[in-house]
């Protein structure tokens, strides 16, 4: 009845703590994925006036021209990115753009390079398509890419996000060159997932493809700058010399998502000129307050970005969360990111006086267990 | 660059003609897959208010409870099909839930059986599985199943829409209760899409999962009987014995599809409220002009419900295409649909002025090819 390649994916970590704050009454949520500020004003305003207007029929496979025309200006002016149109291509989020990505360019048996700890559907898709899966560490060198490209592996794609999550680390200028370095000795494709840009404290993020325009596959969206996770607009860009990996997503596309919601496209249009200074006054805030106090006790990679902190814990991280959970407070588990299982993942999306007492929970429980209680 | 899997999928003929479209001046229209009418106005405030009401976060993968409740007692007082919520998966259209089903279903070398002819989605899904296509003409009777089973195929799905997209056609009681045989015999799953289930102008359609539930998955959305094409909700409803079917299905939407958009969902709950019969009795005066119209000069199955009739045409439907977007008429090719390529798909969810043009320039093409002309 079930399908070979479907036992190769098993229910989302993330979604089963999802699942856990649906149970608890009134929980400590530090797990989310997703702003706790509204869609801005305008674009909903835009969104119900594409509703008004009966902007309800299918849209081209590859999402409103006027949209693609957007994003492509937007890539020009803030990432530094010429690309036209004709190879953007507009799908219900990133994590869409990323399955049709790997449906339309990875073998069976293809090698796959991400940076350590990773976006959780990375390495999923990865087994999925019964590709290999490689890492490199997130603080990666010189040295770490020699020791990678002595081994002879040439990867396919190499998969990251920055900012990052979980960990919330941009990637160095000298990092990105790094990647480059890879990709024109194997041949590997980069793919940047940008989707956290808009969450950039130190006006320190570049776009991979403002350095290596002809081998970079862009991926970005609205879901969390826009706080739209719940309205599924995401897109790839690509070079003209990758048009093909693009017309081909679009292919599948047109037999399975079919097209991006159509009103949801329109107010993206309006999203790409929505200033989120302040929401990004408030969530550096946010980073601030807790990479203070976590830093008293704990250590952790100072976040540059996105809305996430990614401590080090005295134990195991299904341990350390199950007793999380007790205490009403939820978390995401470091080991879905990574070999290394003593992390776990805080999201600061939240209200300050939820993450305040989130804060108090999680140093308890991290005290007793460094107690051995 | 590119995968051996998306080399087994090409352009759709539709999107083809819907891109002819864009670049015709003025065209006469009738290919179009979706209502001229708007979504109901009821539909649009719901949809509103929920973005007003900043339901723009993730939902559960499945989707919203609210709305999978809401769709079990849908099928329950108008199916008579009894599924628990829990055995209901939400995603973005009928179309992706075909996808997440035959990914989590079929294996390479699976036989898969439609009804010719079929939704041009099913044999291009079958292609990119790799699996086997076998078919059943659409006027089958018992003598044609007994001759199917006599070849001792063991289809894995059985997959076809009713009322049929292209012919309009409503599957009788007797030939749901062979395909039942077929899968009682065989063991294959009944795929029932019901998508055009609000176009049924002879008080006629049966849900096949109200003959056999134990081995129906009921597939419907809100595209077409709603004018919500570019929404994008559907869903896929199992008895609890199949449950594991949809879980995977879940799965696999986890790490591609996230979940149908949610202000979306939230409008699809009030579509199920909404009374149609307005749209019901002018698509069928349609239907009943068309068809009258129609019978004066060539042969088709006379449509039971959807909006499409399917005529024989006197040459290849692709030549019949062509002569037909130089008079500014578009039109689908039957090719597509099926082993018989002498027909073509007209629609007509289309203006009533645009309809009787269309008709009077796909009569001039037919006598002029029929004429040798």
């Amino acid at each position: 009845m079930i399908s070979d390649r479907i036992g190769l994916i098993d229910t989302s970590e993330i979604r089963r703590v999802f699942d856990l704050a649906a149970a608890i009454k009134n929980p400590v949520n530090l797990s989310i994925g997703q702003p706790d500020f509204p869609v801005p004003a305008a674009v909903k305003e835009a969104f119900i006036k594409a509703i008004q207007d009966d902007k309800s029929g299918y849209t081209p496979t590859a999402g409103l021209l006027s949209l693609r025309e957007a994003i492509a200006e937007k890539l020009q002016t803030r990432n530094q990115i010429q690309v036209s149109p004709d190879n953007i291509l507009v799908s219900t989020g990133v994590a869409s753009i990323l399955f049709l990505l790997f449906q339309a360019s990875v073998n069976p048996g293809d090698d796959i390079l991400l940076i350590d700890p990773y976006f959780l559907i990375y390495p999923a898709l990865v087994k999925y398509h019964s590709a290999q899966l490689h890492t490199l560490p997130e603080n990666f060198q010189q040295q770490d890419v020699e020791d990678f490209l002595q081994k002879g592996i040439k990867p396919k794609l190499i998969v990251y996000s920055t900012p990052s999550n979980p960990t919330g680390r941009i990637l160095e200028a000298d990092q990105l060159k790094l990647l480059v370095q890879i990709a024109q000795k194997t041949g590997a494709l980069l793919v940047s997932d940008e989707i956290y840009e808009a969450f950039d404290y130190e006006n320190k993020f570049i776009s991979t493809a403002s350095l290596y325009p002809e081998g970079t596959l862009t991926l970005n969206g609205f879901s969390k700058s826009h706080a739209m996770t719940g309205i599924r607009v995401g897109y790839i860009a690509a070079p003209a010399g990758l048009s093909k990996i693009v017309q081909k997503m679009a292919t599948l596309q047109q037999y399975s998502i079919v097209c991006a919601p159509h009103p949801a496209q329109i107010a993206a249009i309006t999203a790409l000129k929505t200033d989120l200074s302040n929401e990004l006054v408030l969530m550096k805030e946010r980073r601030d307050m807790l990479a203070e106090k976590l830093a008293k006790f704990t250590e952790f990679a100072r976040p540059d970005g996105a809305f996430y902190i990614f401590p080090k814990i005295p134990a195991h991280s299904s341990e350390f969360i199950e007793r999380a959970i007790k205490e009403r407070l939820l978390l995401v588990p470091g080991y879905i990111f990574g070999k290394d299982p003593n992390w776990v993942r805080i999201s600061y999306a939240q209200k300050n006086e939820i993450l305040e007492e989130g804060i108090q929970i999680f140093e308890k429980i991290f005290t007793d267990l460094q107690n051995g209680n």
